[in-house]
């Protein structure tokens, strides 16, 4: 059994992480850190996991060394305590904003303050199955991406790859609330979120930058709170490059995805479920994605799906860790989502 | 026009009666205060409002004398602070919960800390115009009751005056999540309390002392958080006394609310609509009524639903304003919901 | 009192148009038809009337003559019935889809089919008061236009007329469930509607046209269902011209819109509600606008939103009327929406 | 591996089935039928299982000869065409109506029309693993109860046998969309259902006749349809019997229910999470029970939550299955439920 710890774990990332981790069968959840509650039992907190663990949560100096440490901490203090991280895991799976971007000054550009361990920016690999996974089989660092990011890199990246996209891509990403995370505040009050539709993110959303890395096209994105707990789903549009259509954009996602166990290519002509809706993804690890042309210009929409707290998250995190252990990928992933939900 | 002011205008209530009473004809909102948000527009609080009014919330040192001033001040102190509040208008409107009690023993068993005021609580006027106009029309201290306690007064009253109850009555109420009011805490966020069945309150519910001590009779009061912003809904159980039967029902309500502008008895047969339901109150200051016999036994089952920041809260103090002041009962309270919403 | 009829009013549109009718002060309904429920109670189909009305819905070989006649009747029958419904009332105003386009042919493009009344076409002034106010004084046939179209008019035109934008618009449109009708289809099941992010029309949506129309900009619109049963809410994207910049996109919404009653442009800087959303304007006529400007870029995003019904529909009909009548525009229309809601 | 074949697949229920058996390790789903849909991709109708199954729907008529054959039809089908089910398999799992009642005289009541297969009535055992586990190891025929009943049945049972109930309890029951099924009505209408609080059966639901039979007490029952797609939450109200008390009313559940896989005894002090709530019961097979005493009376209020699709349907017909095929008990119904959700 491999040793696992979840730094952070009375968020909503953490708890996600160890609704799955205790699930697992190849893994044994170690600790689970909360400064905020620690002594008080995981499923007082998470009550889905009640019968699951009888684990309370503990304080982070009551860390040892586990094989594989998850990071659900929030963005400058994981980069600030990442020398600590470092030496209390085997392999560090970091699900904060801190080492998704090569760049440090994309990153301070982006969130508002300068990197603070630039030496380590490099030595992440990315969260990202699909792209790198031979890397994955041998990280002992990795970074997973931001929710919206990820709908973003599996939506877009193929088509990139493939030189069908001329210029830019404009994105609209819908996201729930929990994405928010499980602090509270007035702009997370039930009777303020409810039903809203938020323009939280007008320009400049971080996960924008993310998206923009991994396809190396210029990207607009605007971010939009929706009714829902879970969900995120992105609409993106660009312009085809001259001469690209249908047939390329198919081959394009057919090769990349023919085989990944956690994407699937949307491509219903009719009904209801034609394009990806988070609605039928909630505890899913599936990643959604669907595209429509426009009959009459050069314009592709592309629509992806996906659970924040899972695909865009906790899910990808576990697969990711499942390659690097050498274990079958999907190994405690295989929830298929509900319908109706 | 009459010159009036609300303390505490920042919450829900306070937006509430904000609302009405910027759309009210005969009105003029002098002052609206908020500690916390002092300084700040109101509209930038409460953005329903946008071009209805430029005021600001200002301090409550600021206030000056009133012609009616309404409360909408958190318990405890209300009661502390109402010397000074009764010297600040002719009329005082306290939505708080501090003086809708009759008994200092009451109030300490329910509120879990003594009356500070109780030389005063007899001096309150039930802010209840269905059954209380007459005192109304001339009262210069009101108590609106609170929101389900409102619901299971206007359901409950004409049938325990009417002797067809035996006994003790179970009420299941159900509410929305604005009554928990503008105060940030974990249970309010939009993630723990979305599409939540929360049983918050399995017994011992304030409101349900109130109902109490308006019909005389015992009441066991359940109160759960259902998902909706607005909206209460009662489910009131009892038996009838002997020989009494669906024709004495409807002829106590006919009786009491024939004549009554913001109570509606619910009468259909069939279709989806043949119960109250507050779905199609939002906004609206009407409590709807029904209720369905048990073929079975001697079970009458009574369903109320308003909206607890209207006809719950705001709506039914601006209809007590109106009759204090000699104005049409209706007056700025003639929005009727909608369907569907 | 002026005598009006609804034609088609056990629809949604129908029902607000009777909600809206049966408040307002200068008007008498005089009758509301529908086929379906020829001869049921008003109010046992809009609950929310309930004790406003006690009318009956009559079949519609029982209409005679009046002096407004709204039609809320599905696009197809309304082109076909024209000359039938011209001979029942002074003034038509149709809230169909089928006098909304000027030209059949892009009619025929949008709608799928040839239309059907081609001479017809120009006689109808567009029911977009804050473009057409004085030919909507002594317009006898008015054509209101769609919920998603009417916030896209109202957004965009100021910009487009001023010369602020460059190319192409694209729209991301957002909407509610009553968007559909009250006409029951398994795509409308709530298990299947509920938290749902459905993009239903990729493109070629009809108020794409609408909007195209009213701007003289050529526009790609997508539309995806929300979890709402109320309210529309736009996302428009686009360059700036040359040197525009925020003080011209500020200016000329100024110029348009300093005196209308029912635009609202957000000037907010910060805080929850510093974008539009319908969240607040359920039952209102408002539509907001407001807007962002791209740091890095010529880019400018457009945020409009309404309630479908109201100023998507029967408000602004109700507005239309008003002015064609000489009452004040507001008149029956002074509801300002719910916070929270 | 098991053969097993679903009858009525389309479905709500059809569907969750199709879901658990897809995702089982030891059964082969063989065949799914629907009259409606035959030859339609099932994931096409649910697209959760996009990538887990290749089926598409069956018509009936080709149905041979399985292991198991799970009943997902209508009431009164069900009883006509058993003796063709019963010819089709070596156990029937029936998750309608038809079999769950003992008496024909209760069916009639409650059914409103006459049992047609009464003959076959005794022969069903009652799919409820915690109560006749012996039974179902070797049960060809078994009876799954409805999602209301078994929530009810759950929670009251161990105190009915324990002899702790003092004469009549009343139950509140709340349900979710999905439990009326794929069938489009008006009164599913997502614009009508959203948000809805419906009391749709004041009186004499036919999921009150299973409770009574199973506690054999007499019980009072009503339904209201509550704001959720998925999930059923029961608050039951009785006295207790002369000096009964919270301890022993924690033995009898505890000895009931120590070492049931899927019933949680919920007994936190505090907290959010303090009652059961079927929000975070979504797709799991658990059933939650709690309790809260009166400490001014004799009354005790019971409280139980599940996932009417799952431990309300197809998750307990499985269980059923497992047992039934001598199967680790839990195998394929070890997803814990969603927080948040």
């Amino acid at each position: 059994m491999t040793r696992v710890a979840v730094v952070g774990a009375a968020g909503y990332i953490g708890g996600e992480l160890l609704r799955i981790l205790t699930t697992h069968p190849e893994v044994e959840l170690a600790a689970a850190t909360s400064r905020r509650l620690r002594g008080r039992q995981i499923d007082g907190v998470h009550p889905n996991l009640r019968g699951r663990t009888r684990l309370a949560f503990c304080a982070e100096d009551r860390l040892d060394h586990y094989d594989v440490l998850f990071l659900a901490t929030p963005h400058r203090e994981t980069m600030r305590r990442m020398p600590e991280f470092l030496g209390r895991a085997d392999t560090i799976i970091d699900l904060s904003g801190d080492f998704r971007l090569r760049c440090a000054d994309t990153y301070e550009d982006y969130y508002g303050v300068p990197h603070e361990a630039t030496a380590l920016l490099g030595t992440f690999v990315p969260g990202v199955p699909e792209f790198h996974r031979e890397r994955l089989r041998t990280a002992d660092r990795v970074s997973v991406p931001g929710c919206m990011a990820n709908a973003g890199i599996l939506a877009l990246t193929p088509l990139a790859e493939a030189g069908l996209i001329r210029d830019e891509i404009t994105v609209d990403a819908r996201t729930g609330s929990s994405g928010a995370g499980a602090t509270a505040g007035s702009e997370n009050l039930h009777a303020e979120r409810s039903g809203a539709l938020r323009v939280f993110a007008p320009t400049r959303h971080r996960h924008e930058a993310e998206i923009s890395q991994a396809t190396g096209l210029p990207v607009r994105m605007t971010a939009t709170g929706v009714e829902a707990v879970r969900g995120v789903q992105l609409l993106c549009r660009a312009r085809l490059a001259d001469g690209a259509g249908e047939r390329d954009i198919r081959s394009a996602y057919r090769e990349r995805y023919a085989d990944e166990p956690f994407v699937r290519v949307v491509a219903q002509r009719r009904g209801l479920h034609r394009f990806p809706d988070a609605k039928i993804l909630s505890g899913s690890n599936f990643c959604d994605v669907g595209f429509a042309l426009d009959p009459e210009s050069d314009g592709v929409t592309v629509i992806a799906a996906l659970d924040n707290l899972v695909k865009g998250g906790a899910g990808n995190a576990v697969q990711c860790m499942n390659i690097r252990l050498g274990l079958p990928e999907s190994l405690g992933l295989d929830f298929p989502g509900l319908h109706p939900n």
